[in-house]
């Protein structure tokens, strides 16, 4: 028997308030609530469709992305994460390690075989992850007007989950905003506007086509090694307006060297997040958090063949990863 | 303080039984404690290499993966992993959703931002996962001589973990030992001898190259739905004479549609996983489980470009991946 | 910073909803949404009050329970949990047991320390256990009108907590609700309602004062080793006009021998748990469920000391529990 | 099938290293390994023993705890326990909580129920907490000649766990250490030497009878605020001539308002909680640690009845507890 069932066979009595969210719903898809406003369901995948932006996946991306290997050199783009990684409150992580069974140097079989095992115990947003579009909407709706109520379960999200998510096998663009501002590396809450992601990407000669991952390099990453503090409470990025302007270029993906692309603390401390509200509710657009640009950056390389595999943890909204650059 | 300092300053005593430990070690070193016997450290890659096999890893080798992909179409070789997944006992896995600080319907801000958080619960050792080589060993010692005691902590190993591992880019190959055999899948507990390897290899005309990663199909995955407790329990596979046949060939690594890629259960109970040292412990090469092989296997692939990105959980000895196939 | 402070400094918008939860708790008061209707907070004790029928603990009623001990005979009312012990879904509960820092049969120090460490997974709900006022409530409102937004907190509630409620030193009394039907013990489903409870108590002579502990054996313990998946998944027990009934006796706390102390499946499916609203939303009594009443009956002990000190984890809402009995 | 089984059937393996074993054993019963030397088990209650100090338990005992009640006031001698507790390395704790299936503000039923429920993830060995026999023993050897090999599991100890604790309910008596040496705490390192003890108990006029819980009060506690970090890296206590002492009174338990009851820095940074070894592996002393003594020795207490009932968590080692004092 199902908790469901315990709750109530029937349990007609959920729909009880669902009058209240009908008027909030409305709310939602008033001016107020998004930074573009208007309706933004169903998708313009269609009101069935869960993958958003990997709709753009294509062969012909898959054959794109893969001439952009030339040099055979490759790239992790996720960092490690352990116990001091910091996190969005009250998020942690930690690996436990230990050899099962083994107590007092004992092995196993004739062969004498020893063994390490691993236990994990923590959250799935912390150090390089991918948003799914489970994972933040407006007013408790969601990418392609998909209701919380409807698909959240504490035993995992029953749409949009991470485990629906194809593999990224895509091209990827950097665009180095530290250079553009002509310094190491942009500051706490530093807003990289849309006028100046639009000049960043002219001046670098970076060119977004649908369904590529764009990769804004702050350089905020180099904070977490030198004040995990101040890197975990404050970063440089976008907006809104910027999340829009990204948008616009039809990206699968929007990824940064910070732990939440957006700056931080926000502009107006009343609006917060609006650029993931933006790219994951409104658009189907993933987001990569924490994704470590050092070594493109070293290397000039503005273009590369992107390749992830998140983890296909069944109903989870995120996934810690470390995709990988090729050049 | 550390709780090695609270352990004792100098914790001299730690060394105590080092005599005893020595005569173990001389023991593993004996024919009696692995398939071919004889020294097995250094490693071929100098005494203080932790990378094993993946000294194979080159830009010639990214370069010859690239070119294996003609049609643009991805593969996901992970399978899906939830409460109810099959592990190894007493391993398990659970991701559990909510939304933080939202209760009674709450949003955040004026833009009414909703988010969907989660936890995860379990082991490394679960789903489709990468074997470190700090996974498994011989008599309390592993790959290139390392000691449990020297690099084995709670807190995670400090040598050999997977944020070690470079990308793995690089050629796949897979044998289909069910087409070999001539039946959708082998049973539990059969064996693929050395020979029948060499033979499945000749006749699909699969050559394995140094870097390559070996991917045996042997269609058990299949098991996993129609019989979970069954699939968990038992499985065809490898054992240590047919390791040492793959190890000659000089993989990156070897990977199965199992959870275990040996044959379980073992024909003689009281040698248990060696194909696991042979691989791992003896010669550096990476292990692969429950890899999802059917799509291959669907459209006959028998190589193809292969990328990993594995999670970068410092200090641990696995990871949950979902390792991406290019064709 | 916290994670309210990325969330807005001022998170004015957190409020945006609240006019629509003003109607929802004016229908909470209503008569429809309990068993009895009405207002139901302030409470008795004031409207700060975060302790409920724990105020009715008192030195004389510590000194009325000790009069009852006359044989020196105890009693442990918590059963053993592990990862098998069947519980409210997705609820469920592991230790693991390892050596850290022992690998290969390493001591501590020059006289050789060992020592085996355990770690905690899972929920608090499982077994033996406690809800505190803050567990369950009337559509979002909890114990004295605190509503769920203003105190439940990820990391836990700043009200109700468990870590609040003081020792529990009280009489005790164990109503035979087997004996009463003349039964080893009730049925799954079967329901006891308030006549009965009068009436078995009447003719055990049992009498409630204010601050006692009310327990109640029904023998369905016995299911949980011979069917757990049976034994977790129904029960007998009482309903909400039978909490009603308890409730007017003022007791500290109402328990039975079952995991949820009323009668599942309810009868009617579309009112669930509703003596649990009774005892801890409109009342302030405790509930204690899964208490083991096999060797109080088996001596045929009708009132005994009662002692209880929970484990006091901050914020949390239940907690799993080992009461003594005294006699 | 069970992980011994895949692990071979019959694991003789497992026993090719126990002759090694056999002579770090005979060194455990020599001189060097303990405070006293000699042989220590069989225990004095029989070679299968598993309750150790808990057999001096008896009726009788209980009612002499009973006498002790004159004022009816209780003090609950847990702390609390959250995020922030400091503990040994690397342990931790945490609870999380949130209000599973009611995303939304949704409620179940007609009757709008609300609930809140808590996981917990952690370690054992955190805040208040009860060693058991199984805790900490002397070169792989436990209480009563438990061989680790023999009842370490990882899903649980085979022998010795908390489960099989009985209820304390027994004479407490505590010695005020800071009164003793005149200031309000003692100092981390603080060693209270065997004679100090006697002296303080005689000074006291504390009388310690078989089966007694002795706890002893440093004022170490009121460092837990003050200076987390200072309480967890040091603390005052006892060392292994000091438990001999207290062994030789037959009590219980010994417990203390400190973390590991024995002085922290140890004078011999090569010998580690040998008070330890002494108490539960050589007496079947159980030890409590973290206990707030605060109120009793507000009240000038040095008796009181001492009752507690640790959660039965199957196979663990320790527990997280509240002891109840009444007087």
């Amino acid at each position: 028997m199902t908790r469901r069932g315990l709750m109530g066979a029937a349990c007609a009595g959920c729909v009880a308030i669902q009058a209240g969210s009908g008027v909030r719903l409305a709310q939602a898809q008033a001016p107020a609530a998004g930074a573009a406003g208007g309706n933004w369901f169903p998708s313009r995948w269609g009101p069935d469709d869960q993958l958003g932006a990997a709709n753009l996946l294509t062969p012909a991306k898959v054959q794109e992305a893969t001439r952009l290997v030339r040099e055979g050199k490759t790239y992790r783009m996720g960092i490690a994460v352990d116990r001091s990684t910091p996190a969005f409150p009250p998020r942690n992580f930690s690996v436990t390690v230990f050899m099962p069974g083994q107590e007092d140097g004992q092995t196993f079989g004739a062969n004498r075989m020893s063994y390490v095992d691993d236990m994990v115990n923590g959250w799935l947003g912390v150090g390089t992850q991918i948003d799914s579009l489970a994972h933040l909407g407006i007013d408790n709706v969601f990418y392609n007007g998909n209701r919380a109520r409807d698909f959240v379960r504490t035993t995992g999200v029953t749409k949009l989950g991470i485990e629906n998510i194809p593999p990224f096998v895509t091209r990827g663009v950097l665009v180095d905003l530290a250079r553009f501002k002509g310094k190491p590396r942009l500051d706490g809450g530093e807003l990289v506007t849309a006028d100046e992601l639009r000049q960043a990407m002219a001046q670098q000669n970076v060119r977004v086509t649908p369904g590529d991952v764009v990769v804004l390099h702050t350089g905020w990453l180099s904070v977490l090694t030198e004040n995990p503090q101040l890197f975990g409470s404050q970063e440089p990025g976008i907006d809104g307006p910027g999340a829009e302007y990204l948008a616009s270029l039809q990206p699968l993906a929007v990824g940064a060297d910070t732990w939440g692309v957006e700056a931080v603390p926000f502009r107006n401390p009343n609006v917060v997040w609006q650029g993931h509200q933006v790219l994951l509710a409104r658009n189907g657009i993933y987001i990569l958090e924490n994704l470590d640009t050092r070594g493109l950056v070293a290397d000039g390389a503005s273009e590369f063949m992107f390749v992830l595999g998140q983890p296909l943890y069944r109903g989870a909204v995120q996934a810690i990863i470390n995709p990988v650059a090729i050049r």
